[in-house]
């Protein structure tokens, strides 16, 4: 049997009873670690609170899955992965190779920061609109689609979800990020995404150091954000939604 | 201090374990019971699991949180909402009148259907759209805006999720969402939806009798689904989501 465990955005505290119940129970526990920054110390917080060993996986582990599935049918094997266990296709892949070869898998639901990040702003959820990820650029690869999905977000008058990329442990910042969608704007640009343009940072959302924070374009270039960050471009929010950005989110001095 | 607490879609197994010491702490706990279906029973449990009442509160207290606000003021009130419940903007509404009455607000995330629904079918979550809610009709009430809303993400290549409505305790069944789904084609059609279009009909997810059923809107004429329905329409699914659908949906019979 293999669960995928989702352990959504605070560590160990939001495991659900159910999976904290399966956990203890599990043969095995494994910790997907490449999709995602988990709060410090939940590997060892894992390990003490199961009293048995917690493994990290790689992304190679994932996608070369042989091991855990021969495990999964001698035991009960569980995979945890923060945030919600099915919103990365690498997982469903893992699963579909698991149920091929004969497993039993069980997924467990948990947030997402596709929904979680709407709702902490104020902004509506039928606003909202498919994650874009932006990825780190590099010389040859500077990608043109994530400007091309922001504006037909703008076109069709929906908020901009924007993951902010990860390297092994390190996420962008918020100044990077800025810094990148600007550049975007230099090559391929329409006049959309201007210095004096708003967005809301959202930075370690559920950690104990989260911080949602609303300003321009230009007053966040040197704002960094947290470990693991992501934006939301808000497109001509109503009279409503103004109302709650500007309750539930911090202002950024100019 | 008021906690919005998310408790997922299993009822009170898919509580955290951090929602779960909150709700311990609380003096008053609230459950609100008319933007989903929790299943059965959910309230006893949380009753017996807490030692205290539990009050379910209709959509006028939610909209006339005076008490619930003044309580708040005194002591822990903690408001249990199925799912996120940070997706509905009434409970945004509360959050506001809350802060602005000087009353400490801390909110919970939890899973969503919106996430959870593309991610149990295999379907990719960044061709996912906003959710489209599907009113039960009356004779002056038929609304376009439903099948508009489907045409644009079929334009757009997207996957529609659309959340059947509900009165007091009861869902809309697949076959009359289905049928409703047929008659506005009728009506205001283009002919995007065929009764040979296929659909995705998600049932009671994550409760205990949960169905992910695969099949063509002729086959669903009869199909009544469980308790509380979503359907998604997937759009020119990739070889990938096929592969995936094909494994994780059961198929109708035609």
């Amino acid at each position: 049997m293999l669960n995928l465990i989702g352990m959504g955005l605070r560590g160990v505290q939001s495991l659900t009873i159910q999976e904290d119940e399966i956990l203890k129970r599990s043969h095995r526990i494994y910790f997907e670690a490449y999709t995602s920054i988990a709060p410090e110390n939940t590997i060892n917080e894992l390990e003490s609170r199961y009293s048995r060993s917690v493994k990290p996986l790689a992304r190679i582990d994932v996608e070369n899955p042989e091991e855990i599935i021969k495990e999964s049918l001698d035991g009960i094997v569980s995979l945890i992965i923060v945030g919600d266990p099915l919103t990365a296709t690498t997982h469903n892949q893992l699963r579909l190779e698991a149920q091929n070869s004969g497993v039993e898998v069980k997924c467990y639901e948990n947030a997402s920061i596709i929904t979680a990040a709407f709702g902490y702003t104020g902004l509506f959820t039928y606003r909202m609109s498919p994650p874009v990820s932006l990825p780190f650029p590099h010389e040859k690869f500077f990608p043109r689609s994530v400007y091309d999905k922001i504006s037909k977000n703008i076109e069709d008058r929906r908020h901009s979800l924007i993951l902010l990329d990860l390297s092994p442990g390190k996420g962008m910042k918020i100044s990077e990020a800025v810094k990148y969608l600007l550049e975007m704007e230099n090559r391929f640009g329409t006049g959309l995404l201007t210095e004096d343009r708003e967005l809301i940072a959202i930075s370690d959302l559920g950690h104990s150091d989260e911080k949602i924070v609303m300003g321009t374009f230009r007053s966040m270039t040197s704002y960094e954000g947290g470990k693991i960050n992501c934006i939301i471009l808000p497109e001509r929010p109503t009279e409503d939604e103004v109302r709650f950005m500007s309750m539930f989110c911090r202002k950024l001095p100019l």
